[in-house]
């Protein structure tokens, strides 16, 4: 099964766009317990509540060959049914993206990555090649220094536009598989609602709700495709670390819960 | 002592600005060698000639948990004296970037990183605050495809500027530990030209020479600061595969010199 239908059925089946960031601390997790086992506490906890895992491989590789090893377990442990999107943010040239492709889809087996557009269409091409893995393109990230680069008005043929609407446009060049989808940040909806606009079939993958302070019901109105569907919606620390102690599992479930009933319920608002 | 203390010593000492990039594929070396071994032969036989090291990690990620430990070993075995730069192009947000320094600069104990801008300021300054450590951001890459959203051109206070140029000139900003450089391709030499006006003092990252058909004396003329120094010139197939056979360092060695003192030649012409 491709990614987008993977994604969708995982959708449909859990009644959730939530999907939960498993950027693992090792600094912010209980004692007397792995990275491994966190996450695979985490995932028994969650997984008939999203629609898609996202592990964040900074997290990952700051922990060394460890780090990497508890990745790929994770990735093995989360069923099947459920899509696993790297956050990556890679961008190469030629062989140099064929490596990281090889790496992500091949030895991790993950089903997505995020990509940063920065080096052209080309330096994506070895990524949007697998037909059934999704490509997440960085186009409005959610941190403030995202207006340094993204913001500018650049000159197109028809008239001036921001560089993420550039991005966000070209991505569909890239989209000759239907396996392409933006990265969009909840900080800024006012500029998701174009993007939307612009890419009304795309899956969006939306970081910055919960501790970044992003806009969870403008989130839902703009994030959405027409059916309601295809957006992603990222929750890292305020579910992972629900808790600090040692019912973090239970904790995390609650909070699920919670934020997957708040987007249901704007969404059908 | 610092990254640019340690890359000018380094450049002076072998009078060289050759960087060789060790962008070792098991496909392309000869059997019954390691990775590690193929590397450590590589740099016996360049040591003394060149101003850096270069790996890119895409080539390690792609051979898995093995790759990476070979990585290590490489980065381990490679003088004091000679900075080595992560070909890493990482760009995250926060907590995540802080993740990948750490991963470079203290697990790895990487000289230098190349980094993508596109997620803007805040995104860079974790690697930049660590003041010993040198970061080249991608400004502009020698892919084909560059041109796709670097040569927009965007509106700025003074005018109209290509976004590459604008990523040149913000580039100062980040420049409070004097360790920001700039990754410019070969293949664009007049582009090179410009962004070395913008900024005479950063050091340039130029991949792009020999395989990728980059113009080598255009490169040295446009590349180097006005002491001609500060350039770091990239090599890595002509170098690496000058032959296919057992005798591949002597090959290398002889590769190495040869483009060397074709640099020295156009640098003093």
């Amino acid at each position: 099964m491709n990614f987008i239908d993977k994604l969708l059925t995982a959708s449909r089946r859990n009644k959730s766009l939530l999907c939960v960031g498993l950027d693992t601390d090792p600094d912010l997790i209980p004692e007397n317990i792995s990275v491994f086992e966190f996450n695979r506490e985490i995932i028994e906890a969650t997984k008939d509540l999203v629609c898609a895992y996202k592990p964040n491989l900074g997290f990952y590789e700051a922990q060394g060959i460890e780090g990497l090893q508890a990745l790929k377990r994770t990735v093995d442990y989360i069923p099947d049914s459920i899509p696993v999107i790297a956050d990556a943010k890679r961008g190469d040239i030629g062989n140099t993206a064929k490596g990281y492709a090889k790496a992500i889809f091949e030895l991790y087996k993950f089903d997505a990555i995020t990509v940063n557009p920065y080096l052209g269409l080309d330096a994506t091409l070895p990524f949007t090649s697998y037909p059934d893995k999704g490509v997440f393109i960085l186009c409005r990230t959610s941190n403030p220094g995202a207006v340094d680069f993204q913001s500018l008005l650049c000159e197109t043929d028809d008239g001036k536009r921001p560089l993420y609407e550039i991005v966000a446009i070209k991505a569909s060049e890239l989209n000759t598989n239907g396996n392409v989808g933006l990265v969009i940040g909840a900080t800024y909806p006012e500029e998701m609602k174009v993007i939307r606009g612009l890419q009304p079939d795309m899956p969006f993958l939306i970081p910055g709700i919960g501790a970044q302070g992003g806009d969870l019901e403008a989130t839902v109105r703009y994030g959405v495709d027409v059916n309601g569907e295809k957006a992603v919606i990222n929750s890292s620390r305020q579910i992972l670390y629900a808790s600090r102690d040692k019912d973090f599992a239970k904790a995390a479930r609650k909070a699920t819960i919670e934020i997957n009933n708040k987007i249901n319920r704007f969404l059908t608002r």
